[in-house]
């Protein structure tokens, strides 16, 4: 490890990406890249905690079918979701008979996922991992905040969950995309404590997980063709922006967030996205599909997370911030 | 991975263990192996959520004093608790300035820190990795079950959740125990739904996880020492044997549960104890103890969770277990 940064000697391979996501998603301007799209968000389940689990099966068991393989060929499920005790993943790993590593890192759950994915495959422990994550709108809100019936209406600040999962299958051999290196983040705490200004909450951590990375890597930021940070969303992503800009570091031309690009404004949601299943879902369908073509040939990923739970808010806890960085290159440049 | 058994090339290191428990742990029979006791299980703080933060920040402190080092020396934080978003552990993460990963199965959280800290230190992607959890009576009953000012009495097949943390100090050389292989485990439902009686639910991931163990590494139960399983408490325990009986494995002799051990039967904890830190604390004292010692040699530990949330009961969920197996060997055995 040179700071925070690891970096995988075999170039573990992206065999494959699918992404599943709601109505509303699917309204949005990522509606071609994604793989399904569902009518509605119930997914004909009981319950939307039962749809979220469906929707998390649905993106392993397509990126498993997508890469031409069956569950048993896959070694490990790294898996996480926003809900108590991460039972969406657990329940779906319930069905697959995959063994099951969980994780929780909020919103940065998938890139710390696909760091774990990466260095079991790197480090010649495993063949292939299937790394996913989701959320849902509806049981976040029921979690999180108030029911939906209650009709509450959110502030300027407030991200709209996203309904989706995403499942990014890792292997050693199989297709152009290669994981090169991973930056595990800290827990960084600036003293927000409005759960419903996430993004100012999770700036700092991206900030200060890029600048690690970059200076454990010796490059600046002219080396990625992207920097996509998880969902920040529209006010986080200026402070982002600003607090790399204080420490010299000018990212903007270069910089992308799943959380602002996955809804238009005209779809109303304040500050775009949020959720563990939104980078998972954008990564899996629009920049996958770019780095797949060739026009992206580095890309750093860099999953967002707010640490906070309800009971932790109630007892007047400030809501530290966590990003994991994970750094992608196409063959020629792997 | 042969089936689902990682073996370390390079035997990680134990360098250091540590455990801290509340008042009840330290009236019971391993009291003399736990390194701290706290005499009121608020550690001094405003509310109980606030003092598990604090056991599991010592535990890792612990484990970095003990071993003659600084946070600054240890590459990631590996930990878990059962909290909603486990925010002990990422709070505690905040404050002790280590790259932090979030983990989450349940009271099996400790066995997969283990596993991806000892795959990450035998890779070489890091030099040290500092594996823990916490869990707290007072914080799981407020979350699981029900207010303490209830008096809600226990039903015959519960388990008292142990107030604890433990850390286990994992890195590239350093003392004389190894970490030799290691099972990931699948998710088994028996369809329990009896929040209860989770002994019940965890058993047939115990006896699935073990078995599988067993066949990948071509050994028989003689081959350990011990084979220690997490907290299947009195009944849980006898399930598991009866199971691995019915597959014609005899683990009687050589079996012993964190849960079991960590209560005396005065202290009216009906099945014994349980929670992501009784396996942490009970592995940290009186296990390593005795590896350090040479009087065990070969040690499976088979930490047991049950994944359930206190929703996923309410909407009538069975639930789902998993265990994850990792085997300890002293220097001359490795």
């Amino acid at each position: 490890m040179t700071g925070q940064t690891i970096f995988f000697k075999n170039k573990p391979r992206v065999i494959a990406g699918y992404s599943i996501v709601g109505p509303k998603e699917a309204a949005g301007p990522l509606d071609p890249y994604f793989h399904k799209r569902l009518r509605k968000d119930d997914f004909g389940q009981k319950s939307y905690e039962k749809a979220e689990c469906k929707l998390h099966m649905s993106a392993i068991s397509g990126a498993i079918i997508a890469a031409g393989l069956a569950p048993k060929d896959v070694d490990v499920n790294i898996g996480g979701d926003l809900l108590n005790q991460i039972i969406t993943s657990s329940f779906s790993a319930r069905e697959l008979d995959i063994p099951f590593v969980g994780m929780y890192s909020a919103c940065s759950t998938f890139g710390q996922a696909l760091i774990v994915g990466a260095a079991l495959i790197d480090g010649g422990y495993i063949s292939r991992a299937a790394c996913s994550t989701s959320s849902h709108f509806s049981t976040a809100e029921r979690q999180y905040r108030y029911p939906l019936e209650l009709g509450t209406q959110m502030t300027p600040t407030s991200q709209w969950t996203v309904t989706g999962a995403g499942c990014t299958l890792l292997g050693k051999e199989g297709g152009n995309v290669c994981v090169e290196s991973a930056t595990v983040g800290k827990v960084v705490d600036f003293g927000v404590s409005d759960a419903n200004n996430m993004g100012a909450a999770m700036a700092p951590a991206a900030a200060k997980t890029v600048l690690q990375h970059l200076k454990d890597t010796g490059r600046d930021v002219s080396y990625y063709d992207y920097i996509v940070t998880g969902d920040l969303g529209v006010y986080g992503s200026r402070l982002f922006l600003e607090l790399l800009q204080s420490d010299g570091v000018n990212a903007a031309e270069k910089h992308k967030d799943c959380g602002e690009m996955i809804f238009d404004k005209k779809q109303r949601c304040p500050q775009g996205g949020s959720g563990a299943g939104c980078s998972s879902v954008v990564f899996n369908s629009y920049f996958l599909h770019q780095m797949r073509a060739g026009s992206v040939k580095r890309l750093l990923l860099v999953p967002t997370g707010a640490l906070l739970s309800k009971l932790s808010s109630l007892q007047g806890e400030t809501i530290p911030g966590i990003a994991n960085a994970v750094s992608f290159a196409v063959e020629d440049v792997c």
